[in-house]
């Protein structure tokens, strides 16, 4: 019938190996996201299209994938990320919930990108959003858990850039620029980390803006504290731009909302060497309205330091898309697919995290012995004891190849010797630590004891 | 813009007091899934529509919803179930995998029903399978899982009813049933468990069989052996259908089979009362070719006996469909969204399964108190409680109704006082068991251990 066969382009199958790779991973964000009291929500992968069109702006939405069965009575479409669907499930359901409502969701989403090296169509996001608070808390608290699950997985190497929307605008507005001009001023320093603060004068020069506007626009832009880091710096730099700014109502707003997240921060007792105010983050043309923030790595390796491995901000508008008024909101997206991506080439995943589920192999000596291998598999999964028996029999010597090639930590005999004298022999191919002994370990162990042992040679490893 | 905001028909925003229902019942079974040694696998959410037309027969596949996107060049469609894209998954990636391969996938598949109670677009499936294995090993493994996820989710009253497809062709064929008349006898047989044997009988006299090849077949049916229960009892019964069917090449093979999993289940102990041999499971008219089990609760209440809450088999063919030669393969399936709607009739889920992941909320007394309160949130966060700061501030009885409402267990208060005298005051309001204390407990904790005795009074309960 259909030789060959495939996922559809851009969609991938995760094999065991790569699955426990992405536990491992999702189990960390996700005990943290809940640890900082998100709770988990789920919404369905189709949505009504209406839900979805008109949200992401004209060449995201060419990306959404539409579905339909033959006795359609609605039109439906995969979701493109997991804020609309939010937003959405909150207007469904408000009733039912309490404010402030703070959710995470770690599922896929669906966009027809042309297919390329790491790209995908299907790929997993990574939210957590608090609805129904105005105050600085609920972004500071973003921030502290992105900084929080980025180093949790190992990351030393990384800043959180914080910026504000109403900063930015308050800075248009100082170098004169409203409307579609402020729009262009937005697109242009989004380029900043490829093109640089310099490039961004360029372009804003070639836009039509006059030396003195640009002069203006970037030396607002670059300012920084010198001589000083973290929340000090922070605050050096915010007082710099007030002095500025501080005439510009919308300016001195944002301003005042960037402080009041360093003082927070400070309070939370976040590493502030993760930290760093950074004018020029803009995040795209969406829908956020206040703070804003991406998190990059300050790798050497050029490949690397390609775009944000986390992002987020606040969106206070969205919400009243799906009810009467809105709901001030702000959330952040881990970038898993990435963070798996980087954590795999720098060898970040402990030595542990083996390539199978599989803690023990029972063999199968003949067919006489194997009701006790039978009952011991019994036994040791009956004490939580992740554990295969083999399978269709044949030689022994086959048998424990196979589980070296699967990298099963331990090996169970028991031939007729061994239930003669009621013991069960044990092979050791892999150490506690995860890794391969070079000469496997061999024990005989009393069958009234064996689980206990074997439980404790395991040592909880996976 | 879109108000009356709605998930598309059939399908569930899951809030987070049911995910944390879903999440306990999911856990439960993906642990025991890998106790038992299947391997995670995860496939795409759509395939290309040529992976699943022609697999489900006409009626199911009038229950495919398909997807497009405006560029599309592959048709696609998704998935209807777990099966038939793991045999596609195993065709894709067989390189990369060994013999046998044991995989577990916990996913939504979607089916365009009409939309009723307790019938979803939506839901999920929860399959192990193991591919490569002909012997009745694999077959007795996934009856053992099958009895030990349910028994492990509290369920007493079940009863896991086992059959073989090899077994129906020989009893059709001793009645003188070959092609179509036999495929009929499989659809009256599934009736079974709504009209009775007697019921089965009238069918298929109204079918044009005669009466004594309908009694042929009924007596065949209905073969039980009396005054014995478990494993000796069906030695029994496959006994007297041996000496009947004996002859029969195919109903021979299909009793040596039932023969050999009572044997392999005796030996691997499990529990006898859940097993039961039943003749007239079908398990539709899909793919199935050896083994066939259902499990049925075997409840007083008429509406929770209506269908199976899990279900499986044996298909040897359905891998061909994507390689060169088919693999025998044989899995389970548990029907999860009716074994967590029962759990929830039945309200068996346990009583610290709290409706919130929140453990303790951190009230903040006023402004000069919260960096207190923000730095002991740090704290307890940092020792993996699951915290909450109470955001956007007001009266600190507001701020314990928001607890009580949302069933926080513990409310920590830090205000001018404690500060002073370096403690910080808890109020339990609920105890470690999950229960409401009817006056909340009160006391003052030293700040310096304020942490470790948080953590032991939550004794981890969630």
């Amino acid at each position: 019938m259909s030789n060959n066969p495939r996922p559809p382009k851009g969609m991938r199958d995760f094999l065991p190996a790569d699955m426990l790779r992405r536990q491992y991973v999702i189990n960390i964000i996700s005990r943290l996201f809940e640890t900082y009291g998100y709770e988990p929500l789920q919404t369905p992968v189709m949505e009504l299209s209406q839900t979805l069109l008109g949200k992401y702006g004209e060449d995201a939405e060419k990306l959404i994938y539409y579905a339909q069965h033959p006795h359609s009575e609605e039109q439906l479409a995969l979701r493109y990320d997991l804020t609309v669907p939010l937003a959405r499930a909150f207007g469904s359901n408000e009733a039912k919930l309490s404010l402030p409502f703070k959710r995470y969701q770690i599922a896929p989403v669906w966009r027809a990108e042309r297919p390329q090296r790491g790209r995908f169509r299907e790929f997993f996001q990574c939210d957590a959003d608090t609805v129904g608070v105005a105050t600085m808390e609920a972004d500071a608290e973003c921030l502290a858990l992105m900084i929080d699950a980025i180093a949790t997985l190992g990351f030393r190497d990384f800043l959180v850039k914080v910026n504000n929307r109403k900063l930015l605008t308050g800075i248009g507005l100082y170098a004169g620029l409203e409307g579609e001009p402020l729009a262009n001023l937005y697109r242009a320093i989004d380029k900043a980390d490829k093109i640089g603060l310099d490039g961004v004068g360029r372009d804003l020069r070639e836009g039509g803006l006059t030396e003195a506007t640009v002069n203006k626009i970037t030396t607002m832009l670059g300012t920084r504290a010198t001589g000083q880091t973290g929340f000090a710096a922070a605050r050096t730099t915010l007082a710099t731009l007030q002095a500025q700014l501080g005439q510009i109502a919308i300016a001195a707003e944002g301003l005042a909302e960037l402080g009041e997240v360093v003082s927070l921060l400070e309070a939370m007792a976040v590493p502030e060497t993760y930290f760093d105010l950074d004018f020029t983050v803009v995040r795209g043309l969406g829908y956020y309205t206040g703070t804003i923030f991406e998190a990059v790595l300050t790798s050497a390796d050029p490949e690397e330091r390609v775009g944000s491995i986390a992002g987020g901000g606040r969106y206070d508008d969205l919400l009243g898309l799906f009810r009467k008024t809105s709901l001030p909101t702000v959330g952040l997206s881990l970038g898993l697919e990435r963070l798996i991506a980087i954590m795999e080439t720098r060898q970040m995943y402990p030595p542990q995290l083996n390539r199978t589920v599989v803690q023990v192999l029972v063999t199968v000596f003949n067919d006489t012995c194997k009701p006790q291998s039978l009952s011991f598999v019994s036994a040791l999964r009956k004490a939580g004891i992740r554990t295969e028996i083999f399978m269709g029999g044949g030689k022994l010597g086959n048998q424990l190849k196979y589980a070296d090639r699967k990298n099963i930590s331990l090996v169970v005999i028991i031939g007729d010797e061994e239930i003669k004298n009621n013991v069960i022999k044990v092979k050791s191919l892999f150490a506690a630590n995860g890794e391969r002994n070079a000469q496997p370990q061999e024990q005989e162990l009393a069958l009234g004891n064996a689980v206990e042992v074997i439980s404790a040679l395991l040592n909880n490893n996976r």
